[in-house]
């Protein structure tokens, strides 16, 4: 039976053991949802920088830059990390330049993992399917905020779980992944209104920054599944 | 107002933003449930060890020494971890060392706290009337297994955080707090039921040691609670 796991923290992953596994990088509020709907609207790939340094060089070879630092657009950068950025008209057939400072952690974390793939909302149905035909153990790896545990990430890995325990090719012994699955369990009814508690949904509206939220909860925006390959994320 | 954070594991603990916090150490199942039981029994200290080294240290100098690897007692010991081995004959008016290298781990972590008590179900009411009594913020500090989230010391971190919120004194902008509620909330109606899935639970039966977990789950054995001075566990 293949085995599933969830990660609530880059502060939990377990590299050794998570060698050669499946490991979903899920970050509801907003990378995840951002590289689905950008996918979805044609982007031919997505190209992952730590630095502001890094994605001003990319900048200056003509590549578009999507970079904020703590909410607010870079001035060089085309735009922002929303999820609304990400339009058919700004990326279609375009490779793509994210600042994330977060997500290159994650990345370099998970980086011995055989497959890593992007989960979301906007993307459960396929992701799920798409799991399945793969006869890998699977890590739900939460991006959180800082190191923290983060609701909305948690409720997205419960999700997610949920459906993967249902199809009864995946079981799991891990008390993250039972409290991911009952956490979700209260929140599905209406996710809107569970996660107005989280953090994150504070401080992206302190920001004004939160009109994306409704929409990055709303289930199979699309069926694209974005997944590393070299580095470069790429459908 | 008083602010409330849950850390789910030593791996989670921010050392500098919980300078002079007063913190909850919760290892359900059992070193918190057993130090509880000790101290309702009679103990007058408890000295905590990491290294079997030490244990056998305080042993040829007279102690009596509850020391466990692996949930075998050690052959030098008096006995091992399980509360039912702290009764009133073997602990009342004694010093007892108890050898436990996750939770020296974290008393090393939690170093720079004001306060660093102890926290279970057997002492959920006294704790939380002591809590309010100091005006200080709080951190629940889950002890985990291996710096993994358990599921146990979560419910009981939510069970403690609920009773803390109730009172309207101590609120709470931390999606692990949050989380934790929301377990709690879960499983109260039936901890042993619920606590069914959590792998401490299939560890401690694999071994034999589960006969206790039924009690570690009783609220208010105890009025009791053990807290440190200088290195040493008191009440």
């Amino acid at each position: 039976m293949r085995n599933l796991e969830t990660c609530f923290s880059p502060a939990l992953y377990e590299e050794e053991r998570h060698l050669g596994k499946l490991v979903v990088i899920i970050d509801i509020l907003r990378a995840s949802s951002s590289i689905c709907a950008a996918f979805e609207n044609g982007v031919s790939s997505i190209i992952p920088v730590a630095t502001v340094d890094e994605a001003k060089a990319y900048k200056s070879k003509g590549y578009r830059v999507a970079a904020e630092r703590d909410g607010y657009v870079l001035d060089f950068a085309d735009f922002g990390n929303s999820p609304f950025n990400f339009t058919r008209e700004k990326v279609e057939g375009q490779t793509i330049v994210y600042s994330t400072t977060n997500g290159t952690g994650l990345i370099q974390k998970a980086k011995g993992a055989g497959i890593i793939a992007i989960g979301a909302f906007l993307n459960i149905t396929a992701l799920t399917k798409w799991i399945l035909e793969h006869d890998m153990d699977v890590v739900l790896f939460c991006a959180g905020w800082k190191n923290r545990f983060s609701l909305e990430d948690t409720l997205g890995a419960g999700a997610i779980a949920e459906l993967l325990i249902e199809s009864g090719s995946i079981s799991t012994i891990c008390d993250s992944t039972h409290a991911a699955i009952d956490l979700w369990t209260m929140a599905k009814k209406d996710p809107w209104e569970y996660i107005q508690k989280a953090a994150q949904r504070s401080r992206l509206r302190e920001k004004g920054l939160d009109d994306c939220i409704e929409f990055c909860l709303k289930p199979d925006y699309t069926k694209k599944i974005p997944y590393f390959k070299n580095g470069i994320l790429v459908e």
